[in-house]
This record gives structure tokens, C-alpha cells and sequence, in this order.
């Protein structure tokens, strides 16, 4: 069996078109034009292409939107492209028991209105919601600005069911709330961004809507009063439902491009959607006045909140204004974030770079964006120094090299640094248990085959 | 390397002393007496003794408290059998990241306990808590009470220290809040009950301490009535963080028990710990009567509420002192609550065994509890063939075989009904990846060898 035995209907091999499932939105990484993008219609023409692929000795790389940060669905030399985009089926919405039934290509945008609804509430709200899909999702296990209280999308897997790399049909977790039954092996698919299978549908925990959420923004005139402030209402466990920060750098560049007059050493977004945020809102206040804040404001109208939170959502397109970006994802214990941000700072100092940090200071979650010149290789070294720089940084603080965007193939020598011999071996051997062959996007998260 | 190389302090093979190694709390088990029993003191020596064991051709089986419903801890033929006993330190609670890192042999109760101490809160409550290791737990995924709203022992897990079948040192997962980098092997640890590695060290989540709850008490004159009011309480999403459910045998052999003048065909018990209940209290109030509740008692006194859940806590010894018993832990959806008790008292009837049922309604959570005559053969044969017709009929209403005490040796062959072919294999397969030799733990779980 080969390629040419697929419906030619879900095989398309024109340059042009293949071209464009050539990489996602990750920079500096390599990649290839794949020799086919396959786009099966239901589970069996997913085996099918699998099947096909190993026949023909290609390997397979699955992509969802290729909105990732990590080059996870970039196409590495011999592979064909196998795209998610016609499994966009909501099969199911189970109301009482808080249940959906989806299929990997659904846009999780579009979940979310489904559920919406119907009164019920899908809580994973990664930046790139209105076009990344619920399986890319599940596979990087991806996060967002609601973590800080509802976690990430793993908590809301309760099932998979997966493609095996020789076509296999896998059905993992089951509907209830509970069960023992058996090794996690959904959860070792979450977060396996595509090397051990093809997630073909998922079964999703669901929860009742929230009311609409009430809004904090504060600014400080330094970067260590807005880290007293999230310590302070991370020790008093506020129930807060977003929690961001922008640093200094992030908001000169969010100020130059809206002209919204920001002018602060910090800023810090609170929201919390508590039916009664009253006495949450109040601990807010006093946590951000306690610590220094220059400024607060607060408000329960829900379209002055959105307004507010403007400036977090512009935090990476008014980076962008200022040059090619190279976005890092580290995860650190929550009191050292200050310290990460200042040594960000350091780091942009040394190497002549524009660093701005902003990112999810509820779950220590940061996201150091390096400004560079993509055209001058000069720049381009400075830039991979300094996030190199500030991914070490993150592991000497207890951190971790990715909080949510992944390993993929931006950070699969990165893997190697975290992880000690012996955890390396074992992710090989789970590897090898699910695909002996090596056939799934090979190249990514482990890195290379030794 | 053989046993004998291995210190005298940790190696015992008195008879008299193994013997007591034997076996768990599950009933009707295979077991034998272990050829030694080892305790270790530290990991390396649990490595030694993973290589000493597998010098000397012998298995391993991991135990913790040995109060597990499932066989898990049992010794197979040719076997030792590895304590944590000596394992009981709490290495470090860091008070600022809710984190704690203990020992597997550390008793649950009393690290709920310790971190109670500084203000905090770890939240798994099996009704085992007291007497139960945090590596028991961890090994099992253990539920609790808790769970409708705190989640399982799984969801405090963070990291792992698990010593490998050949003596390799596994770390797994991370401290921070996040973190995705590769895959996530420590929840394929958590719940593997022994048979993947022994685990050694636990980085555990806490929480900050929630209010003292509030409680009421709910008594039916029907099932449904009792069902309806679980359904009530689910479909509005009510914040309770408890929500049992007692059936009508399990109320007779209560009042038998303590002459606490029980008389109903169903009573919920449903707690809150918000800081302001009131408007919890009056929801689930409303949702008791309006499913026709005969009489509702609602109190925010602690000790009046400790009092009210002591038909709960009795619920097992009452029974106990009907005859043996065979426990069964069986999850549904919640809207098939009903449908599962009844189906039980159908067979019961059947079967002329009385069989009480209890257990964790708002997760769909149940124990039937055959009472039987381990004396009497027949009466045994009946018990056997009552706990599989009710396993069975979890399963067909959709549910799981095993909601929170584990597959162990008791349901090794209903997971091989739960699961299907494909992914039976591949647990075999990651079994082979992480203890190719099968020298943890045989025969649980996955059954014995093909
Ligand atoms: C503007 C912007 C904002 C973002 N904000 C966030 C954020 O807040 N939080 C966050 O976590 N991420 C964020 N991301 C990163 C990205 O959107 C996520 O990683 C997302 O989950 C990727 O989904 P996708 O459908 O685009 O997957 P792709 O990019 O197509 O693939 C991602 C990985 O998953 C694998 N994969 C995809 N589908 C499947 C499947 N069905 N089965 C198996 N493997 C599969 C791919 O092989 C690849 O390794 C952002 C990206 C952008 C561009
Ligand atoms: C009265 C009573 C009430 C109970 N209530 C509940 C309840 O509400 N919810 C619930 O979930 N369970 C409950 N249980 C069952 C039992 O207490 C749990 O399964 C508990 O987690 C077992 O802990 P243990 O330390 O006794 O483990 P053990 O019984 O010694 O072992 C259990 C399993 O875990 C493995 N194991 C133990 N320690 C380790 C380790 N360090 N590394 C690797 N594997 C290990 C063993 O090999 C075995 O397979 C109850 C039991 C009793 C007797």
C-alpha cells in the first residue's frame, strides 16, 4: 500500500498547497516541505493513512491549526503532513453529566460557544482560542489566563480515543468522574504533542458557566512591588480566575502601539468571577495597595473589564511592531518570578535586545519575548543567547523549560537538560512501546534518535 | 547478589513475622506467604533491594499500610514483599508554594495533620486515612469523600521519586503550578499500584485550610427521591464538598448496629466548607424537598455535623457485623445511580444475600458490600456471582469497574472486560517498557502473564 492507494480525495501533493503545512507559528526551527498532506475524514482513513505512510516508509507528522510555539508541527525531511482539519465534528454535548464529545479538529473557540450555549462552560482559554484546535490542545496539553483557577486543558480529559503509528485503534479513560481502571494512559497521551499517536477523539469534562467575571488592574512603580502583590494573593489563596502581568518593556511597546498612555514599572490584571467577588475584589485592592501599587482600578462591568484587559491582549502584537520575535515559556515556583523578570532584564541588557515579559504570574507561567532582526545574523545569534540565557535561568530558579507551548522541536535539546538520564531512558522506552518504528513526528520532544 | 547480601536490619523471613505480609484487606484473594519481608530505609536501599530481589529470581511486591480492597498488596508464589514502613519521614513542607514532599510510608492522616499545623490543607480523605500511607494512596489513585469537590489523590501529585525494577532512580514531574515538558510519566505512576516502580519520595500540592463545613442530613422515602435530589444538586453545580448516599440495607444494619433510630430508604449526607454556606445550604435543602425528601436537618455546628456523618463512618463496621463481606467499587454516571442500586437489590433478591450499598454519590462513586459466609461454600459462591452480576451491570450502564480502590489482583480479569484488546496491549506494552522482566508486582492488575 502506498500513498496512492488513499482516496484522492484527502491526499493533496501540490507544492503550493503542502507548502503551507510546512511549519507553525514557532521561529528559528527547522523544518521541511512535506511530501503530502494527507486530510482523512473519519478515524478509519486515519489508520488508513497510516498505514499507507509506513508502507511508503514516510513519516507522519500530525497537525491541528499549527498555531504552536514549539515547531511541533513543523514537517521534518521524508514526513507527510496528516492535518486534523476535517475531524470538526461536536459529536456530542451530554448536559447533565457536563460531558462533550469532540473530534481533534474542532476549533476550541468554537467549543466553547457550543457549550456556552447550552449554560455549560469549557474553561481552557489558550491566546490562540478562536484558532487552535481541541487537539492540538490535548496534545501540547495547552494552557492560558484561566489556569490560575480552573488548570489546564489535560484537567478537563477524561478520554481519548488514538490512532497508533501502525493504525491501531486506542481507546483510552472512560465518561465518569471517577475511575481506576488501569494504567493513566490518557494522560500520557495529553502533552505527547503527536509522538505516541493521533488523537482522533476526545471526551471532555465540562463545568457550569461562571458569571461574568469582575476586573482589577493595577500598576506599580516597580517590578518587585507587583511580585508582593502576587505572593500576597497567592498566600491568601484568593479565588481569582485570571491573574497577568506585563512588565515595563511589554507595556512602553503596548503604549507605542495603542497610545493607551501606559507608563509603569508593572502591571498586574486581576479578574475573578465568584458570583459575589465582593470581599475578593476588596483582598485584591488591599494586596496591590499593600504592596505599592500606584494605581487601581476596579471595576464589575463586564465591558469596562474587557476594555481593561485590552493591554494584555495587545502584549504580543505591539511586541511584534518592534521587529521578528522569538517567544520563551518558562514555568517557575511563584516567588521567584520576580527574579526571573529581572534576570530577563539583565540578559536584554548583555546582549542589546528588547525583552518584554508577560505571562500568567498566578501559575509563575512567563512568557520573555525576544525582539531581533531575522534579517541580520548577528541579531539572530544575540536572540537565541539571550532564550537560552532565560530558559537556564528558569531551571536554576526550580522552574521548569516549558509551561504550556510544549518542547517540540524548539526545546527538545532543552528536554535533555531537565530531565536526568534515567527519566530520558524511560520517556525512550515509552516511546519505542508506543511507536517502535519512530514514525511519529520524529524529531520532536525527544529530539533526535541516538 | 542474593538476599543474604542485603543489611540483616532490613531483611526478615521469620515465619511468624511474614505471615503477616501476606495479604491486604481485600477478601477472596489468591495470596501466599512472601519469602521475605524487606523494609528499607532509604532509596538506595530500595534499589538494593530491587537488585537483590531480581538476583535471587524472586518478585516483588510493594507495600504500604496493606489496607487495600483489591488484592494489590497480596504476595504471589516466589515473591518478597517490600515495605515502606521505615520510609516515613516528611522531607519538607514549603508553607509560601503549597508543597509538600514526604515519604511513601508517611500515614495520610498524618500529613493532613502536619500541614493542618501551618494553615494548609491536603485534601484526599480515603475512609482508610487514618490508617493508610500517602504511597498506598498515590499507587492507587485512592478517592475519598473529598472528591465531589477537592479530586482525587492523583490531582496533588506534582513529581515522583519511583525506584525502577532494576534499581534504576526514577524522578518524574516538577514544583511549580505548570510544567510540559515531556510526557507526563508521573501520572502514569500515580495509580499504577505497584506494578511499574516503587515509589519513593512524593511532591504533593496542598491547599490553604477551608472553613469547618456545614452539613445536612436528608432522609427519602424512595431511591429515586434520594436520586433525584444527587441529580438536583449536580445539574446546579451546588459547591458541596461532601455528598454521600446510604441505601435502605445499609440504614437497617446502621440502626441494628448503634440504635441510632435510623428508618428510611435512602439519606444523603451533603457538606460545604465555603466560607459563607448559606446560600449552598438553602440549594441543597430545596433540592432534598423539592425531590420529596421526608425530613431535611441542616446545622452549621461542627460537632452537630461530626455527629450527623457518623451513620456514614458506620456504615462499613455495621455491616461487618452482618457476616464477611465482599466490597465492591464500581463508578457510574451520575444519572445511573438509581439504576445501579436498584439493579443490586434486584440482585440481591436474586441471590438471597442481603448487599448494602454506600458510597460517593456526587461522583457516581458506590460500594455494594455483599455480606456472605466464608464458612459456607454456596454462600461463597453466591457472593462471587453477586459481585460480578454488579461489576457487570456498572459497566453496562456505562461505567467503570474500579472507581477508586484499584484493579490489584480481585479485578484483573474485569479489566480485561473494561478495557478492549488494543488497549490491554498497550498496557502490556508500557508494563514491558518500564519492568520488562515482570518482576513487580506479577499477576496484578494486568493479570497473569500470556
Ligand atoms: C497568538 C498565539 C497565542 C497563543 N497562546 C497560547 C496560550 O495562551 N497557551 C498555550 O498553551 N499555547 C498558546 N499558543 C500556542 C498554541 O496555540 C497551542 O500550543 C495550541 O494548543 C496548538 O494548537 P494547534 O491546533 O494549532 O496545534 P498545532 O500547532 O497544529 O500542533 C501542536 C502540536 O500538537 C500536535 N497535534 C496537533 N493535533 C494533534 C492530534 N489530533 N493528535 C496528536 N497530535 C496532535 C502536533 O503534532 C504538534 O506537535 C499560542 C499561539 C499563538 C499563535
Ligand atoms: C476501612 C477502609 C476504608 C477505605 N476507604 C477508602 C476510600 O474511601 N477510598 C479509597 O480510594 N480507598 C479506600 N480504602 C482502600 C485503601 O485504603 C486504599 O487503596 C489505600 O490507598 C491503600 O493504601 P495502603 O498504604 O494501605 O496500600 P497497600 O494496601 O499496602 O497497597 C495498595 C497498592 O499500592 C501498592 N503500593 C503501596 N505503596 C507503594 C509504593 N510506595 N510504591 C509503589 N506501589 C505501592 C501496592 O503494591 C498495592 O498494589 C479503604 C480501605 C479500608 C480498609
Amino acid at each position: 500500500m502506498s500513498l496512492d492507494d488513499l482516496p484522492t480525495a484527502i491526499v493533496q501533493t501540490d507544492p503550493d498547497v503542502v507548502a503551507g503545512f510546512a511549519h507553525d507559528e514557532a521561529r528559528l526551527v527547522q523544518r521541511s516541505t512535506p511530501a503530502a498532506v494527507l486530510s482523512p475524514r473519519d478515524t478509519d482513513e486515519v489508520a488508513a493513512c497510516l498505514r499507507a505512510a509506513r508502507a511508503a516508509g514516510l513519516t507522519v507528522v500530525t497537525r491541528g491549526a499549527g498555531t504552536g510555539l514549539a515547531g511541533g508541527a513543523n514537517a521534518p525531511a521524508g514526513s507527510v503532513v496528516l492535518s486534523t482539519r476535517r475531524l470538526d465534528r461536536i459529536v456530542a454535548i451530554d448536559v447533565e453529566e457536563r460531558v462533550a464529545v469532540v473530534q481533534p479538529g474542532v476549533l476550541t473557540g468554537d467549543l466553547r460557544a457550543a457549550v456556552e450555549e447550552v449554560g455549560l462552560f469549557y474553561p481552557p482559554d489558550p491566546g490562540s482560542v478562536a484558532i487552535s484546535t481541541i487537539g492540538g490542545n490535548v496534545a501540547t496539553d495547552a494552557g492560558g489566563m484561566c489556569c490560575v483557577k480552573y488548570g489546564v486543558t489535560g484537567d478537563y480529559v477524561l478520554g481519548l480515543e488514538v490512532v497508533l503509528a501502525d493504525g491501531r485503534v486506542l481507546r483510552t479513560g472512560r465518561r465518569t468522574v471517577k475511575g481506576v481502571a488501569g494504567y493513566d494512559l490518557t494522560h500520557l497521551l495529553v502533552g505527547s504533542e503527536g509522538t505516541l499517536g493521533v488523537i482522533t477523539e476526545v471526551t471532555l469534562r465540562l463545568r457550569p458557566a461562571p458569571p461574568a467575571p469582575a476586573t482589577v488592574v493595577a500598576t506599580f512603580a516597580s517590578l518587585p512591588d507587583a511580585g508582593r502583590a502576587v505572593e500576597r494573593m497567592s498566600a491568601d489563596a484568593l479565588d481569582v480566575s485570571l491573574l497577568e502581568l506585563l512588565d515595563a518593556t511589554t507595556l512602553r511597546a503596548i503604549d507605542a502601539h495603542t497610545g493607551m498612555g501606559l507608563d509603569a514599572a508593572a502591571m498586574l490584571l486581576v479578574q475573578s468571577d465568584q458570583p459575589d467577588p465582593t470581599a475578593t475584589l476588596a483582598a485584591v485592592q488591599r494586596a496591590c495597595e499593600g504592596a505599592g501599587a500606584v494605581d487601581v482600578a476596579v471595576t464589575t462591568d463586564v465591558e469596562e473589564g474587557r476594555q481593561l484587559l485590552e493591554a494584555r491582549r495587545q502584549a504580543l502584537p505591539a511586541l511584534e511592531r518592534l521587529g521578528d520575535w522569538l517567544l520563551d515559556d518558562v514555568c517557575v515556583p511563584r516567588r521567584a518570578i520576580v527574579a526571573l523578570v529581572q534576570g530577563v532584564e539583565q540578559v536584554a541588557r548583555a546582549e542589546g535586545l528588547t525583552i518584554g515579559v508577560f505571562g500568567h504570574a498566578g501559575d509563575g507561567n512567563m512568557h520573555p519575548t525576544v525582539i531581533f532582526d531575522q534579517q541580520d545574523p548577528e541579531s539572530e545569534a544575540a536572540a537565541r543567547r539571550a532564550f537560552d540565557a532565560i530558559t537556564a535561568l528558569a531551571l536554576d530558579l526550580g522552574g521548569t523549560v516549558t509551561g504550556e507551548h510544549g518542547v517540540g522541536r524548539l526545546k527538545a535539546g532543552w528536554l535533555a537538560r531537565e530531565l536526568d538520564p534515567v527519566a530520558l531512558d524511560v520517556h525512550r522506552a515509552v516511546k519505542a512501546a508506543l511507536d517502535p518504528e519512530g514514525r511519529l513526528n520524529p524529531g520532536s520532544v525527544l529530539g533526535a534518535r541516538r
